[in-house]
């Protein structure tokens, strides 16, 4: 294109409303409206085409175009015109677009799955203890303390009361965090943080998960923390320091609720509540 | 389908061959051979078919299905055959199918990012401090300390090390996790994890990274701690607890590297290593 015609060229693709609706975002890029895509693949094509010209005339920088299941037709045209995958969740993908010359600065996917595992010890001694239907411990007959994943939206000491609550039915109140594990290549190619929690028990009878749990049972801490999978190192130092903990000898970051004046919900951050002579507020 | 002729259907789709390459993981799910695709559309689809067929009477759970860019014109009709989405990288797209009839339980996609910030205190009693080119204190003269992601397979230790070594050319040793906090709905619905972090510097000499930093100074710890910014009530309360940190009056985690036997590379537990009368190894 001659540098004459380019601002003519410009201005009649602005008049022309072929482009894709959009709004650019705080950091000059280009975020596409996904409720104003065409269906047809060809009116996409030629929309995408005029937009990107538009684009790079702007000197915009990163473009961002979600894809919902149902214009799952559009996935192999915006590929093909250059874009390439971020991520995507089960209703929708979202690719992206880089413009200028210099490498790329669009942030990464999440790369981390975030598990909490509960050590919950009674006032007789006995600890809360499982045996996984699923898995690599299927069958093994190991007794294990709960664990999984924490879901989207929620906090590590919420997902941890939830899941002994899940897979047990003991209701339980969180106390620390003794530590956390960081792994990689776990799932995906993606890397996890385990949160070793301790709990207090606010309830006793024990009712069994059934899809996940093949038992469940409070046993004596001495039996469970004598079991050879225990001996694991890492693990045989986990369980040392939960016991620890619940005997006044370690101390791990309890956690605290702040109110930021901008966020409705507040965010917690966890810490060593006994160094900074503070209580606690779980 | 006749029931009686299932055995002889079976038999037929496994002979014919035209079913998709795959293997049965441990989970009795099912992953489809990303190398083996066929490219042609039609064939494709003719091959989920059978495939599918094939799964549902062998009473498998869930299907893998992975599209790498190359095999984009594979998604739409992996779509219209009932997959949904499960994640993506640049250069793929995972789709699920789950056959059961009970809810799925596959696992979902990773959660959150990684975060980390450095406090890094010399013997002057002056703090490293950032001002940054980009995002929201773009421009508002506020002093920060260093914080990144981590990357992928990267560590929360050596991603502290690295980002204070990139923004200022600084060398550091980790010396402990202060604490943590969480966040949800911070980037594409996910939530991400901050770990604040406490270093030791090794060198002295600035040397600013251009592109993601404004400016870069060893800054009066007082006046830092001054600024309007940091009086934010979660902040102030980080950098107060980095300062009794560095002062002997607070403990955070440590870190600890254990070698599973399986594993070739370690693992790193984070943990009040003081509590623990052990040394740190970082």
């Amino acid at each position: 294109m001659e540098k004459k015609d380019n601002d003519y060229g410009l201005e009649n693709l602005l008049l022309s409303s072929n482009c894709l609706s959009c709004e650019v975002d705080p950091y000059d890029g280009i975020i596409v409206d996904p409720s104003c895509l065409p269906t047809d693949v060809n009116s996409f094509i030629d929309s995408l085409h005029d937009s990107l010209a538009l684009w790079k005339s702007q000197e915009r920088k990163g473009v961002w175009l979600k894809l919902p299941t149902e214009n799952a037709n559009l996935v192999f045209p915006a590929i093909e015109a250059g874009f390439v995958y971020h991520h995507a969740e089960p209703n929708y993908v979202m690719l992206t677009y880089w413009i200028p010359e210099v490498p790329c600065t669009l942030p990464s996917n999440a790369s981390h799955q975030v598990g909490v595992g509960a050590f919950v010890l009674n006032e007789e001694g006995q600890v809360l203890a499982v045996q996984e239907k699923n898995g690599p411990l299927q069958g093994s007959g190991v007794w294990k303390m709960p664990t999984g994943l924490v879901n989207q939206g929620e906090d590590v000491h919420e997902g941890a009361v939830r899941e002994v609550k899940e897979e047990t039915g003991i209701d339980t109140e969180f106390l620390e965090v003794i530590g956390f594990r960081q792994g990689h290549q776990v799932l995906f190619e993606k890397s996890d943080i385990f949160f070793l929690c301790v709990l207090r028990p606010l309830s006793m009878t024990i009712l069994k998960q059934d899809t996940e749990i093949e038992a469940a049972q409070w046993m004596d801490l001495e039996k469970f923390a004598c079991q050879p999978f225990v001996q694991n190192s890492m693990l045989r130092k986990m369980v040392d320091m939960c016991m620890a903990c619940t005997q006044g000898r370690y101390r791990g970051f309890g956690t605290r609720a702040f109110h930021a004046g901008s966020e409705r919900m507040p965010s917690y951050f966890y810490y060593n509540v006994h160094d900074s002579m503070e209580k606690s507020i779980p």
